[in-house]
């Protein structure tokens, strides 16, 4: 990485900063390259073979009374769809993709995956398994990190990974209609093109589907700027489980004609209906984007430098990320071919992105915000991206955790909101937890956690708490269930900020919601699926 | 008005532009006294006595079988609630500010407003008129313009104006918990002294609660900034139509633990449940504030100034508001006051508002952007606000427009979403069709049609037509619906952006949502309110 750390450079003066060089837009995601490559790696990550079947694992759940698949329904969907449409037991390799989650945590048992190529085919696809009562799994690109997307026992998978296309772009109003399996990276260079940006940005951007990101109401790493996807998604098109079709696809900006119905398939994780088309808001691309990495004494002192980067640098802030030292420690680890930003190591670690529309005012702010930050030694060190290779460099910093967090055998996710002020005792908790019950060891590989660590979007109040563990074991389980929900609760915090509830969660809703809104949403679940066909075992 | 227009100051060159005088903000929001008084003044404009009573005036309308009230009702209600929380028959001056909506077109004939001081005295009013079926309006500040809060027969009126308190603000986040019945302007005056802003703003905002804009799901001048309120409600208050709260006031900015049911009060015009409490996410106030007033030669050049606008100022553009000639006229000819922001007369005028937290960065852009724009001859005069006085006399020259619609009697007004490029065409067809009747005249008083007029929020696609009418009769009204409700249709655009269906519209939602649509609606509207005791007459 390029010399000359912040503290250097602003020894003995409070005037000089190294002048960022900032990154114009060349059509094309400035991170784009190393998420999708993240995404491939992972696969291989997980040690030994195949993961316990979920229904094994979870001897408590029982499969429910649904049809199992007969000759003559495989002949039905012969007769309704394309060869290409149909992956069937024989073809075991690409079954088991739909069938196991990017974790290695959850396996399911499906003998048959239908990818329609239309809309119509999935109501098609929808109105038999409604009437034959056969479950289905709607499943997006199986980036999930709760199994909510793969099977629990034998339902069909209903994968929407050939449902790829742009509809519309309005460059006018910035509306992009399109299918619910554009992946969340094709969509981002098409209206990089157009000078538009996707208002959501992952990780998993490379796999990710623009459906699933609505179906999980996904929130990741632009939040902070454009928002949740209820503000931003105008309309959906989705099939009911009796095959009908609903589509809001043509509304405007401003729609006050009824109940905004639309909503409740926003993170309904396909248990109400399955989205095929998704119209969405992308605001203009910002034409300047900066990032520095920043190292500070505690996590007091973040929230400080929170507070004044959100007055200082005011609308061009667009992302803030933390993580704690345990966190670049794994990362360090793993991430071997990518320089550390900093020499010195610090207590946490801040990310702060800016994005606007005049390269010159941004480098200003930036500049003032990190000048008067290190004089009021907020900031210990910190770097500013000096080209596009920094710029994706420090990303990876942040972006890696999640794959650094499995490369030791696996992990212990939990995603969280807190209070700003209580965000971070969770960890120092969890850890205190696995401490005590001497579950944990850096060095010592016959203890089943390596490390547990902490990060996420501050201006969110967003954490990720990645318990690290040499492989799956009850003994974790149990020692990080339910506590880690009653801490939560105990906040007043939400057991699942941005990851949805789907097979893992399933059980711990009411840590987070009241009998009367799990009440009203049971009912809101039966009125739109009467015969329960709709992922089952999950959600609620 | 300062002297000196853009043009002046522009010709011949293509470096000199005034330097406007950036208003810093001083603890109170800069429009808030002009736009309270409008509120109270506009209960005199209207002509003559009362308006007809709803019921009269729409003869198909038959009151429900609810329960009429009885001694007994009358009764109970004074033994849970205190005196100042009860108007009843005999106080008629009061009772009939209930009655009546804003625009003088409604006129109920309730009996009995109640005004509970506490949400557990909604949850007993609503209790006991579910279980013995007497209808009830809930009512916020009863500034609406559909008919929606006011009563169509005897319903009990049921307001929120004395729900009144904030109850928590997180500075570091930023998220505000109030009563529904809080007014927007006082909720935006103990903000600003927290350096923060209400998400939205608009013209009634002297009376409107925050209650009724989330019931509402009011859109208002600031939605182009800070998005709509389904991005930026974190938690609602509700009471059930059975007296049961349901709270999410705890949530926290990201929260994916089952279906946002709290989405589907958003804009349910009091047909669900009554919003007795909001937690909402509030921006750091801007430290500078930019207006200008522009006169253009054509819509087509609106647009295009738009796009430049939306491309230059980026992040710092807060408000693109667009008027047309008749407007202005129809403004000037009642605003006496203030004077005209230009000498000449234009086609077309805009109103651009930039809000930042760098005043000089922010009037770079500003400047920068008017240079192009009046050297590409797209705008043909201009003018910046040089101080608070001029800023607020410019936005009168906006928010004045629905004040003098109806100052000659009465307006009809439609509120609708439309795409950008055939926006005004709507206002071309009204007017070419109330001419073709032989309706309209600016000068003629047997006419009963005085002018017709365009103007809105063009950065969110949304257009108010104003037909600007003597006084309101049946010939006017079916010269206009479905005439434009018909049109909006074959554009695919939204007969209501941002007013709601109340009273008005019940009975053209067909026009905007589909079949299957509709009847998902319906069948959440009995899940909720089985008794269909809430707000009936109306929405759907």
């Amino acid at each position: 990485m390029v010399p000359g750390s912040l503290r250097t450079l602003l020894a003995g003066c409070g005037a000089t900063v190294v002048r960022p060089i900032l990154l114009r837009h060349a059509g094309h995601s400035l991170r784009s390259n190393c998420s999708s490559k993240l995404v491939l790696l992972s696969r291989h990550y997980s040690s030994g073979g195949a993961p316990r079947l979920t229904a094994d694992a979870n001897p408590y759940v029982k499969r429910a009374d649904f049809k199992r698949l007969s000759v003559d329904d495989i002949s039905y969907f012969k007769s309704i769809l394309s060869a290409q449409e149909i992956l069937e037991a024989g073809d075991e390799e690409n079954l088991e993709f739909y069938n196991e989650d990017w974790m290695r945590k959850y396996r399911g048992q499906s003998r048959l995956v239908l990818r329609p190529r239309s809309t119509e085919n999935v109501s098609k696809i929808l109105s038999y398994c409604n009437e034959q009562k056969i479950a289905v799994v709607p499943q997006g690109g199986n980036t999930g990190l709760v199994g909510g997307s793969v099977p629990v026992f034998d339902e069909v998978v209903l994968s929407t990974s050939q449902l790829n296309k742009v509809r519309h772009f309005d460059e006018v109003s910035g509306i992009l209609k399109c299918d619910a399996g554009l992946i969340l990276e094709n969509a981002d260079q098409f209206l990089a093109e157009k000078g538009h940006i996707f208002p959501l940005d992952l990780g998993a951007k490379g796999s990710c589907q623009v459906g699933g990101l609505v179906a999980t109401n996904a929130g990741g790493l632009r939040l902070l700027r454009y928002g949740s996807l209820h503000g931003s998604v105008l309309g959906l098109e989705v099939v009911l489980p009796n095959g009908e079709i609903v589509s809001s696809m043509d509304a405007l900006r401003k729609d006050n004609t009824g109940y905004d119905i639309k909503q409740l398939f926003i993170g309904s994780e396909g248990t109400l209906g399955v989205i095929t088309g998704v119209s969405i808001l992308c605001p203009p691309r910002p034409l300047a984007f900066n990032v520095c990495y920043l190292g500070v004494d505690s996590y007091e002192t973040v929230q400080k430098v929170f507070t004044k980067a959100r007055s200082e640098l005011g609308e061009v802030l667009s992302a803030f990320e933390f993580m704690d030292a345990s966190s670049q420690k794994l990362t360090k680890h793993h991430l071997k071919n990518v320089p550390s930003p900093l020499e010195d190591e610090f207590p946490f670690y801040i990310l702060i992105e800016t994005s606007g529309s005049n390269k010159e005012h941004d480098d200003a702010k930036l500049e003032t915000f990190l000048e008067n930050a290190m004089n009021e030694e907020l900031v210990l060190d910190g770097i500013i991206a000096q080209d596009e290779t920094d710029f994706r460099n420090i990303w990876q910093w942040r972006e890696f955790i999640p794959e650094a967090s499995t490369a030791g055998g696996g992990v212990y996710k939990y995603d969280v909101s807190l209070p700003l002020k209580d965000l971070y005792s969770l960890v120092e908790a969890a850890n205190e937890e696995l401490d005590k019950k001497g579950l944990m060891s850096m060095e010592d590989s016959s203890k089943p956690v390596i490390t547990s660590i902490g990060y996420g979007h501050l201006g969110d109040g967003n954490l990720h708490l990645n318990v690290a563990v040499r492989g799956y074991c009850k003994e974790v389980e149990a020692a990080l269930e339910p506590f880690v929900y009653e801490y939560v609760a105990s906040k007043n915090g939400s057991i699942s900020a941005e990851h949805g509830l789907g097979f893992q969660k399933k059980r711990y809703i009411s840590y987070s919601k009241s009998e009367p809104e799990i009440r009203i949403m049971k009912a809101l679940r039966r009125q739109f699926d009467p015969n329960g066909i709709l992922n089952p075992y999950k959600y609620l």
